[in-house]
């Protein structure tokens, strides 16, 4: 297909494994996991060699995948088929594309007619069709979203929402990456989102590789950078959104949507409708994942404060729906209230 | 003189020679600087070894202390000393304390009637006086801000305001002590402060110390916490205030008042009146310092970004008047508008 930027090479099918690159090593190193070990993938997922929600939604499939090759071609096949996807779909709570993703991949292996061996074949096909059905939506989320960025403009985002967070193209940073392939002047204040700092790490290696001017800030000068420089949108990605467009996201989103109001500036979600969860009402219905205190206290395994200390270990918050001034999809750009709005983009995609 | 928690060894007059705990090797280490030497002191300022608006100004004190003892007693001693004493005053730009200290040694040695000998053990009076002065004025400001905080509380703050950054009592973190000290049960929610993580380094040496309990959390999980948990106050301190009360403070600051104001939570800044600048109007004036972009790209000298990439380096936020419930003083606590109340404490004080 024919993308505004080159893809990302996030996560592939490469000679009966699966290749990933290992986004805990990024910036600094380009190193790849190869592995036909589906619990590798399940560790990777789970210390974040590859995330981001659509990322790990194609993962997990690929995962079930690799189980699905080690199990027997016999009668206890599905049995354990299913018990190995639920364990790949546990491993982490929050981004809905996951349990999305090995749900397709379970409903495939049994309402499936032939022998198993095909079932194999299909399994993989339909992987890969996950993977490819994402770098399109992207895509085409992309085209919508960059015609809400203006020329000249000042940008800002949090986490990473790029190709690495998807198949290759992105949601949040692939609408600003599809901007500035455009052809459009824009600068982009990146968040560098602690604990974990995916975007110190992960935008910078993104955004130079697509040549768009960064500059990054720590989180705590979002609100102080959006009174200095005129902000002329926050574009963010989004783990999970409710059917009422609460969203859930990388900590710190509330914060940067609470700022954005009383700056007077757009806030958007962007993201591929597989993030959104039609059978959830609101954003307390969403489960938050917390995370090793090591995460707050440590960073690339360097303690700087005291051992054994109260540490919040809260991995993403919910932004409410009133404070989002659109979400941005594969079908459009939807407005509150977003219950109608989304219900119409999951009939038109 | 009578405090309610024992002062931290912040920084001491001992044998001729200025003795400060190195801030930067807190909470892992316990290591003392011993010095004659006035740009070892001005070198500890600029690296932050010594830190904090009130404890600078006495640094500085000291610092012109031992200057003076290094010249000779001719007649060339106080074109030398004020040069040298300027020198002092512009290791950091935003903190009026340093000027208000380095202002009155100068002053004194301009004034001083008596030989140079004797000048000298009047100018190591004066920086005596000016650090037994802000601990008496800080256990001031501590008991006036102790009574904001109600029993069964939870608190916010940011950056270090404890001892660390005056004589030995704290501002904002001292009125949360105070509090504690009281008897009153209590919960604090530190801000890591990024980029240096004065919050995560510092105020959990100093809440362990004084047993105070304490959560930490990263300065992107402040919104969350206070949609979380009911917030009580937040408590910051001050590098400068205005005299219609802006307030300049680390970075952050700004940002959480916008978040306070948006959650009902009362803002309060706590500082000695020294910090108060009322030569100028509004917040517009304070100069605000910029900082080393590896302050933002590494950790304890630990790089976790790709080098040259543009960095947003400011050091300090200015937090308008209007979304401060009150500046605590050791005159009392100064209410909206401050242009008078603030005056109000200087002609009390």
């Amino acid at each position: 297909m024919k993308t505004l930027i080159t893809p990302t090479p996030t996560i592939e099918w490469k000679n009966g494994q699966t290749r990933l690159i290992d986004q805990t090593k990024l910036p600094l190193e380009e190193i790849y996991i190869e592995t036909d070990n589906y619990k590798v993938v399940c560790d990777a997922i789970y210390r974040l060699a590859i995330r981001g929600a659509p990322a790990i939604g194609v993962a997990g499939a690929y995962a079930c995948v690799l189980a699905a090759n080690k199990i027997a071609n016999d009668s206890g096949f599905l049995r354990e088929f299913i018990m190995k996807a639920d364990e790949i779909g546990a491993t982490r709570p929050t981004a809905v594309n996951l349990m999305w993703a090995v749900k397709q991949m379970k409903e495939n292996a049994t309402s499936f007619s032939g022998n198993i061996a095909d079932l194999k074949v299909a399994l993989l096909n339909l992987a890969n069709h996950i993977r490819d059905d994402d770098m399109n939506r992207c895509h085409n989320l992309g085209l919508h979203g960059a015609e809400l960025i203006p020329d000249h403009s000042n940008v800002m985002t949090i986490c990473n929402t790029g190709g690495l967070a998807t198949s290759g193209i992105g949601t949040a940073l692939g609408v600003i990456q599809y901007a500035h392939a455009q052809g459009k002047k824009l600068r982009v204040h990146v968040c560098e989102t602690r604990p974990l700092l995916q975007g110190a790490r992960l935008n910078t290696w993104e955004l130079k590789r697509t040549k768009t001017p960064f500059t990054l800030i720590t989180d705590s000068m979002a609100a102080q950078t959006m009174k200095k420089v005129k902000i002329d949108g926050i574009f963010v990605g989004a783990d999970r959104i409710a059917s009422n467009g609460d969203t859930a996201n990388k900590i710190g989103t509330y914060s940067l949507a609470v700022l954005a109001k009383h700056h007077g500036i757009p806030f958007y979600v962007a993201a591929p409708l597989s993030t959104v969860d039609y059978e959830i009402e609101s954003g307390s219905d969403i489960p938050v994942e917390e995370r090793s205190p090591n995460e707050v206290t440590r960073i690339k395994g360097v303690q700087f404060t005291i051992e054994d200390i109260d540490v919040t270990t809260t991995a993403f918050d919910v932004t409410p729906s009133q404070l989002i001034h659109g979400i941005i999809t594969e079908a459009g750009v939807a407005k509150y209230p977003f219950k109608e709005s989304l219900e119409e983009h999951r009939n038109a995609s």
